[in-house]
């Protein structure tokens, strides 16, 4: 029922995922696509944003650091990306956390037009308007129902929504995936979010029909990723996991994700 | 005696701390930070630095590649940051290594008060004037006398100073003290002294009083990651350091650092 | 007969290597720099460029995230490094990727000289103007006749000419080498190819003479490496790879790669 085979499909097909990143997050996000079979690409030059969303399969936006300079590149690439039908994964990094990220990121979202927004809690319920106690790039916490606005934010913006957390929640504002495979170790390791974004975007990149369910293998492949790589940990172990997560990302397979997979689904 | 239990304050606190810092260091920053409990933000957007400032525990500039457009987010958050009297901690690295760089941040300094100016030998010894071979952003070596210099440009820059080295030297300028944990790993690892900044003001961040004792046990602590993380190593092993670093500092906690500290001090 | 000892050299004169370079590999090109014996140095601030080509032994400049500051960067230190005599390594990331990379590039090539020029095929064959099936900064394949167009470009740039690959081929358009060292998981890893690049520099700032023939050895150096740092691996580990990668290059010595070298010539 679930398309598991995309993992696979990625490594047949080899998309080109453009990555308009952070100085943070650069390095792993672009092993961790080499490793699920992908193809990663990293630029933020307005000079060349048309021809590389031409190029990519995919593109994904992230704000970790963002600038000025890198709002024109999104802009550019992101309306070209657009035009051509092609996936545009937005992940709102720290958009609740200051005033000039939550202008420009709404900004930019009112021109540009994602495929999915992924982020953590914090970061959709800023989107949704909805009060929610979080700090600078963390999750947070917050009394808020979270699954209300992750449907709210979709319904708003007219897109998939994922969101990050012990249980993840995708939805397309209708209908409503609950993933809850994962591992504490994930907020332990700087960009887990940034890449999963990646990843989602390589999913869309292959999937020709189902994107709501594509989104949902990703994170539910990705989740299965970080229990492999945390199974043998005992205690934290940022660095241990990190490498291991890279390494379970390497060699992980539609089979193996198929039996792990722990999936809801809710109706609204 | 000493403030050991700091490091298990961040655990509780869970600071939000800010870098300006460069590509080379950006993701070993954010995860050492997270690993030690506390919660990194990057940011060098001019349009948020005030808002950072307000947002963040403590504030770190790290020059490692120092650009124009860094420097003037530097000065809007650094003086935000002292109208808040939250800790500024300044890594001025390679400011012996350019005349750029040396009259940037000299300039920097009559503009922004640190809490902590932290360095290796050959950056302390650039800010004392006096001479030293270092070569770009290494450590380098010389004859002067190292806690004089240290001594000086605490008077100079009424802050407190950090030199990382065999023995780490802490001063605020009339009180000294010397940290001989450590391990030669460190010099080998991009990062090593830039992370210890970020712990810097972490512990910092909160420490109600006994600042100056706050970062010799930052750097005891840290030095003693470091001593753990290399135990078990034959022979130079960059990537096994890094890795076992970041693992250890997700578990450290104080009394470990106790039973392990060697520091001795000294009154002028 | 060929200059294994450089790397001891390198371990011995502890070059500083200047890299302008792209977010995703500046920290592994820093630490496999360091892991072999160098000392890395990052900026891309035009008001030190000057100074930097004075104080570097060698430049390395890489195309990875090419934007048009960077580009005024690469035009101030490679023109005052071709002043200065110094060895210019350009690593033309994606210069096949985009028609800005490659009018940028191509246009950096008529102001800086380079010593070499090392990429993988598909950017060599970008350079030599022949057909190659390449996506974003990948090797990709092609019919073409890759050791024709490596030494196309060595006439065309007078230059040396370094190329990728399962095999390795380094010529300056009349002598060619070939390095069968290596192994199936550097293309796996990001920035592999970058690193191989500051290696490179590191070995040419080192010999006085037999130029060619050190861009062999560090080819030859990197590649056995990757050979020993992927020995008892299996399957895909891309996480392990990585680390195992720093700590071989942490050890290895020019006995240990004339032992596994695989080094063949050809005249033309």
């Amino acid at each position: 029922m679930y398309p598991y085979y995309l993992i696979d499909e990625i490594r047949k097909q080899n998309p080109l995922i453009h990555n308009i990143t952070n100085i943070v997050v650069a390095n792993d996000s672009a092993n961790g696509l080499l490793a699920a079979g992908a193809s990663p690409f990293m630029s933020s030059a307005p000079e060349e944003m048309e021809e590389v969303a031409e190029l990519a399969a995919a593109t994904v936006l992230n704000t970790g650091t963002l600038s000025s300079e890198q709002l024109a590149a999104m802009r550019i690439v992101g309306k070209k990306a657009n035009q051509l039908a092609k996936p545009v994964i937005i992940d709102p990094v720290g958009v609740g956390a200051t005033a000039f990220r939550k202008r420009e990121i709404c900004q930019l979202l009112t021109e540009v037009q994602p495929s999915l927004i992924r982020g953590n809690a914090g970061e959709i319920a800023a989107l949704a308007d909805i009060p929610w106690e979080s700090k600078g790039v963390d999750a947070g916490s917050g009394s808020g129902n979270l699954v209300n606005a992750a449907e709210t934010v979709a319904g708003k913006y007219q897109t998939l929504v994922s969101v990050s957390g012990e249980t993840d929640i995708i939805t397309d504002g209708q209908l409503t995936y609950f993933v809850e495979n994962g591992t504490a170790f994930f907020p332990s390791m700087t960009g887990a979010g940034c890449l999963l974004s990646c990843l989602c975007g390589a999913f869309l990149s292959v999937a020709n029909e189902g994107k709501l369910e594509a989104v949902v293998i990703a994170n539910c492949s990705y989740a299965v990723a970080g229990e492999l790589a945390s199974a043998e940990l005992n205690g934290l172990a940022v660095g241990t996991f990190r490498n291991n997560l890279l390494d379970v990302l390497s060699q992980l397979d539609s089979s193996t994700v198929e039996q792990m997979a722990k999936i809801r689904r809710r109706t609204t």
